[in-house]
């Protein structure tokens, strides 16, 4: 019958199987994971279906760890601290961080990668690589002049820029990326800055998008995997907000409110 | 000037350090956690303020691990993928799934947590265990007929118990944790299952509860490392359902819409 | 067959019936409702089943008017305006704002017809209304400071306390509600004042929660309807938001993060 | 000081003025509005900065009628239910929905509007009004086959269709408003049912779109105020399912589990 099978497909899911006394990860049973495998590797795991090799494992978690926390004043976790004082559960306030890691906040990876991508179209397509990354900026440009990646308001040199690369130079020379989403990336830097006195400098986003790429995860989970590391921060900002007490918190403090609202 | 003051410490974090060139996560530079430390232990530097022991770190790793999926039926996860379909960003999505882990959802754990502090205050009152135990239950059922971390609807064993406390067990024989938590949580099950045929088993919030609570979390903590883990699979379903191209998925598919509408 | 059954009840619902060609809404075909009801009596048909009366309509319609914005400094209007610099929809920015009226914002009103349900209740088994009030703020004081519907930080007296309570008055003398609720509201903000040269005012949470008692609806739809109400300020805030460029907007202007941050 | 002024307008709104004892909407006390002005037309006062004709608010309000509902296998209302079963207030249930409410749900109006917009600047440009609209659905279907405002999967013929445009056919009579954008919605209508057996009917989304474009809402409020009206809706199931008592519902019933999980 028909029916039955649609019934069926309509929450099919390779991800989990879940059945009376068992759950299964994507075809291995949660009991032989619990123990021994890292929460990284279930993480690549269940996005990927299949494990990670230890040196793949290895350039997520850098990227991971380097996306935890960017401070206070960042959108998403200023209005998680903000939910967190209106009497919703911490869940809610996490759920109100992550919402807003959107188009120009969290989304920027998803861009670079995308970025990334055409300028390796247009060196594929013969181009050599400074023309292509200088094409691919142009084109983007025409569009916005945010160029998604790099530049950052209030770095000039952003120190998580030299560790994350660093890995994946040596992963490069392991063999384990091919480096061609780096070679992009410190093309579309080089454009950016030519002729520059004051430098426009590779961001987190633009760092962990090459991770991401070199690693073969599509464009969209440059969002989605910056989502599951920048959620660590909402939770401790949450959390730690909760501790201290406020009611329906403000964005600005009332000692500078009477300045504002007259 | 007192508003000076004010102003600085509306914002203020001991989660991180923000400034130009710099970033600091619980005093600690990130350039020096990017490659050397590991995400989960990552997650405990933020949540503590120091980072944990391996041995702690492993069993915070297995309970996130245990926590990632329970499948597409799991509200969180159907209204994620549900949202996945209606032109949302991946963000949104995820966000839309770590909403619905409330307070009988992905709250069970925090309220697990909450009843086996329970125990151990009857305990230290003088009362014996199991007394304890049987007096914090009888309690909780004074308010509600369902005992946090404890039965499954499905899952006549889950199969994430034993991996779970065995854990728990190697770490009190190493002296990683004190093992009253547990030792609180073994009475419960007892409790509830004395004179039963039909056994009513501890639950992934109970497991995870009690290995939460012997690391030294708060119970609201509980929840939110419930959070945490699931985020890795509500982000895999999403992302599964962005795949698949459906557009603004109802909950039950079409075949059997017309039996249910007349 | 049971199953067909069980699989009909799972999304049955009394609040509309769609077919092939056909809306009803609580029995009442869409095409009727069109361009002759009101916006505000679809409402209450919405959430009550029978349409209300003209009397019945004014008064839900002051409570929704009264409620629509309170300035940008309310959590909820600062957390949606952030996200609309996000690059998130403005569906997703409003229920950013939705998401945060929570136990301790737009949640008040709930509490506030819970307290005033407790008066009744008191005054009920025989105590005047006076020792009714005294006893059910004693009872709430034994467990939060914060009395809900009364008090403002901001406001001596506010402005939305006389026309709504005017129009209560007025359907008392109608006859259109009994105006026990009113009483009730009254006693307390008397019990609370009493000895006090500082003036503890009726808020707009207890303004309209009287409204929506007096009009018979349970507690956690005072909460729903300032949902509602505060649903159009949301809006047009993150709307006006939108149309002023910024990116990723901080809580507090660069201008004074130098001095945050030192 | 230009810091002063920086940090005045961080905030700054002509949307509402709140000072101690003041609430002001677009300039007009609040005390002025309660009980004298509908809330429809407070909606558009909140939006537009003056309020609306009798005529104007006649059309708005019949909009935001036929948009409040359209039963539970709306993924916007599903996922409301299914998140007001996990133990989350209800303003947390209603986000939910209103977070679901996205491009291809309730963000087809805005599309439609768009597409509206296309069709009068190639009919401005000299094309007549076919040929204009032609270039139009043309021009859309290049990128999706989706054509914003008309088909419905469910409806052979929108019962919401008739009586909203014959609201605007009277609006256009009176002169309320030009019929512009009425003309170019049923000059795409003709064409994309040009030599059609099965009629692709104008839907709720390009009726509402006519009617908001006729008023002079730019195309993201039809967006926004889709999702003033469904939010009524929302709250509705939410709070119906909340007295069902469902606890942590999964999409389909467990009745046909069994048949979908082997």
């Amino acid at each position: 019958m028909t029916e039955i099978k649609d019934v069926a497909d309509w929450w099919a899911t390779a991800v989990s199987r879940v059945e009376p006394g068992v759950i299964e990860l994507r075809g291995r049973p949660i009991q032989e994971l619990i123990g021994t495998a890292s929460f990284v590797s279930v993480i690549w795991l269940l996005l990927r279906g299949q494990p990670p090799t230890p040196a793949q494992e290895r350039l997520l978690e850098a990227a991971l760890v380097a996306s935890v926390d960017h401070g206070p004043h960042a959108p998403s976790i200023a209005a998680a601290r903000i939910a967190a004082t209106c009497g919703v559960g911490l869940n809610n306030a996490v759920a109100t961080g992550v919402n807003l890691l959107g188009d120009t906040h969290g989304g920027a990876g998803q861009q670079c990668v995308e970025l990334l991508e055409e300028v390796r179209r247009r060196a594929a397509g013969g181009a050599d690589l400074d023309a292509a990354a200088a094409g691919a900026v142009a084109a983007w440009r025409a569009h916005t002049r945010y160029v998604p990646g790099f530049g950052h308001r209030f770095h000039p040199v952003d120190p998580r820029q030299e560790p994350l690369l660093s890995l994946v130079d040596g992963a490069v020379a392991e063999g384990t990326v091919d480096g061609d989403f780096l070679r992009a990336g410190r093309a579309v830097e080089a454009v950016l800055n030519r002729g520059r006195s004051r430098r426009i400098p590779m961001n987190i986003d633009g760092c962990t998008a090459i991770i991401y790429a070199e690693l073969g995860f599509p464009a969209p989970l440059a969002r989605g995997l910056f989502v599951l590391g920048r959620t660590v921060g909402i939770l401790a900002h949450a959390w730690e907000e909760t501790g201290q007490g406020r009611r329906n918190k403000g964005p600005m403090p009332p000692a500078i409110l009477p300045t504002y609202l007259t």
